[in-house]
């Protein structure tokens, strides 16, 4: 089956194995927003480093907080897009199976 | 219109309008949650009446923002479950609609 | 008793009943905001008994979950003026209670 | 300057420049917890690369946003220890704009 998706991805990149996780077309984005997060965690550092004022240190952990939740939300609708409603087109027990875990990670998100 | 809906739902469950928005089956379970929650408003107003100390106020506002945490992420399990796996399954372009609508309503429950 | 602690009060403003929960000022605007949440949980039991649609009612969710955010927020502020202050200022070891009393408050609501 | 701060400090120890802004006896705690932060945004980027599993990159960004609000919260608590509590006892209405503006980190905080 892998070797038929392989073939039929040359027709059509969606079935592209090398996709199946759905964030692949997005990579270079998620890289992109991951190293920027790192480097917030560096400044962070410098921040107590220099001993910088505590509101200030607050302001920038909430903003690199709001920069994960972002990612979050854009891998999960990729997720979502990809192996979520591809495994309902399978399959609808699949389906199901694939949300009550994707669900498990939204509670995660929310509570965290 | 609900005889009609019922009888087309013969051919189709998915027209079902018993079903078509996935969370009938658990509506009572749901008004049962939210009768809860709605006293948890009341007693709020009785202790800010009672003049009852803040720090237990702020616990009771807390066990109730998690009670409506657990609601929504409820609802939205049923909602892929229902409407977003169907119109995946009807149709790509709907389930991808459908995810991107379920996707805002995760990112504002994650941001509220 | 509200007499004796009144007379108190003339020497010690900081145990006058209608100061010493520090929202007192406030409380007619709490119980506005949380009649008004108490009938957005009854507005969301009707949501569910008409079967509206899923993404909707999530909505509403947030706005619900945003007005206790809102009154918790306020709730911590007015605390913090009245008692943490109000400790610090008598006594350092119990104003460094009171921080600690309100912090496992505020961990417990961005938990929440 | 440390030196002259140092002495003034055996006076007065909230005039000791090492704990002006309240969160250096932690120093070191701080920058461990940021360092394993910054590890937590490389590993990130390696499951990117690797193309790992959605949900458990989204368990790794859970884990990391619960790390920062953990250190959001001890960062707070020193702060209120250290400059709202210092600042209310010099000064009621310096306590009380202290408390605003740590009350709006706050809300920052429950929001991100």
């Amino acid at each position: 089956m892998v070797q038929d998706a392989a073939h039929t991805a040359a027709l059509d990149p969606e079935l592209d194995p090398d996709h199946h996780h759905g964030y692949l077309q997005a990579k270079e984005d998620y890289l992109k927003r991951l190293r920027r997060i790192e480097g917030q965690a560096r400044g962070l550092q410098r921040m107590v480093e220099e001993e910088q004022y505590c509101i200030d240190i607050l302001t920038q952990v909430s903003a690199m907080t709001k920069a994960l939740h972002s990612v979050s939300v854009r891998l999960l609708e990729e997720h979502m897009n990809h192996c979520v409603l591809g495994a309902a087109r399978a399959d609808e027990q699949a389906g199901r199976e694939k949300v009550a875990e994707a669900i498990e990670a939204v509670a995660r998100l929310v509570r965290s």
